[in-house]
């Protein structure tokens, strides 16, 4: 059983922080949340979102599994203006999904769950770093690396105390440093990586430019984002692994 | 002998109500109104517009026909601001049009007007139901079908008192509802067709999102759309053939 | 030597103007100003650039000469906003620029100046007849003339005391008349000369719309534009060949 209610820019915002990742996926649906987690084909990015029962207007769910197209779902939720009120209910015997906006019903046939791709486990790491930033600002940065580099490096310089976002290119390079005056928070520790920018690129696509996002880092280990959506009831935590620095 | 002086707004309307079905169109002259008909390649869409001498700041026609290249002049007129005035005036004997636009002169090759297709005869349907609602709600409902398929159907439910846009994908089913209370007016009566989505989304962008649409429909039968621009002095109809309702 | 704080948008006008004929440049680090001259690669159009070290926040040189990629720095002044500041700092041993815009910092690496097309001389012409317009009028006509011509021809009536900008095209013939009392100021002289429009298309991609533009034309002869920016310390002069005319 799964019927619920939710304006449409806190679905969007759930779905686009997942479909960068994945075409396809398994949503969870728990008695007190929406639940996502994936991970990209090349196993490279992982997400895991959840959506508090209390996001919505209304909401009622008894544990369920299904597997959605994202850009099929997306494409309906953007028929509705942003506070619009989209409901929807899953027909347990068809296994498809109704979906309601103002008048319009469109009727989502659902995917197997069981031919979507596992879930991954999302581990616990105890990474020593930890900045606090606008999206705006890792959007910086994420610009300016694109224009040198495939490659993009996030560092915390404990001493200077500030963080950096970094790309070198065959000839140029680009360094942008944000101290702690112009974060939000910081925990140094020792923290430098490296990454792919492509997959940065498609996670930041989906951070709100107005977000507060957390990234825990380490050396050489993979990073965690976080950052939160639809008045602070929706999660967002990407993971992405490092690439080994040549030098 | 034509001479006439329009605004842009109200010339560009008229061109795109016929450029959306062909490239080239006979324009008649006649002395109390500026007309067009024509119908697409495939015989599935026609137009007929007429603008009212009236419509024009000055209009001095005698009955002639020119052939023109819409797209061609579609450019010419969109050299202008919306309010500016464009004038027009024929010259027999080179069979140019003459265009001003604040200082900018255009001279035009018009068209041999027997080089063009015949003028369709769009009859008069005796169709049961007439329908009539904004441009926005029409363009919504094209636009949720066009998510699941290529055809899209138009039907009332006399009992329900209610218009209704509805589509089948191979998957995906879509149906928005427009009830009584939410139309402009209604005439209920046995109406339900299948159509061409293609034609309806090209005949669609040309109607204005603010314009009160009129559809008459029937079972199994072509759908006229009407609907004004100019100031009411500018007239549209548009006919389309039914698909063949499978089931 | 050379050190300089400029604002993006004088960076980003500067940049423009020479881009639009050709991809690298050599930038003369004069001790009062900076300064670009380049030709297209067909020698049909020439520019010359000057920025005063007064359009400057602060401005140090002492005459080095260094070679740049133009959409690579474009690329770079895009990241900042129009207000930012932009510093620019030449390493002499490693060739290469340091660019800082709030926070981020770019390594260019530069390009070896005689590896770069040689500066042309653009020569001085006694133009008959000067037309001073707005850019956004010299616009208007090139955009018109592209409908119908791959030619623009630029003439000035002496008698009629004005200005023509016209194009003939295989059906279609454009012809936009800007009177004395539309102009900003004319010289009226014997002023006839044929040119091809995508350059001066072009050229015209870097005029801001609002800019004063001096055109120079003769018979048959080089027309020559020039424009300010940078609150009227860069200087703009953009030379054309004219096209032989057929008839």
């Amino acid at each position: 059983m799964f019927k619920a209610i939710v304006s449409a820019s806190t679905l969007r915002d759930a779905l686009d922080s997942v479909s960068v990742l994945v075409e396809e996926c398994k949503i969870r649906l728990n008695e007190d949340e929406l639940a996502i987690r994936a991970v990209d084909p090349a196993n490279v990015g992982m997400v895991d979102l959840s959506l508090e029962a209390a996001a919505f207007e209304s909401y009622e769910a008894d544990g369920g599994v299904i597997g959605v197209n994202l850009s099929r779902l997306e494409d309906i939720a953007g028929m509705a203006n942003s506070d619009d009120l989209i409901q929807l209910e899953l027909d347990e015997e068809t296994r498809k999904l109704h979906i309601q906006i103002e008048g319009l019903s469109y009727t989502l046939a659902l995917i197997d769950p069981d031919s979507i791709r596992q879930e991954p486990d999302i581990p616990d790491l105890d990474l020593p770093a930890e900045i606090v930033l606008e999206g705006n600002q890792m959007n910086r940065g994420i610009k300016a690396a694109d224009m040198v580099s495939d490659h993009i490096r996030l560092r915390v310089d404990e001493e200077a105390e500030a963080f950096y976002i970094e790309a070198e290119g065959d000839t140029d390079d680009v360094d942008l440093e944000i101290t702690r005056e112009e974060l939000i928070d910081l925990t140094a520790g020792p923290a430098d990586s490296l990454f792919s920018l492509d997959y940065l690129k498609d996670m930041n696509k989906a951070i709100p430019s107005d977000a507060e996002v957390t990234v825990e880092l380490g050396e050489e280990f993979p990073v965690k984002l976080h950052y939160e959506f639809g008045e602070g009831m929706g999660h967002v935590t990407y993971m992405l692994a490092p690439r080994i620095q040549s030098d």
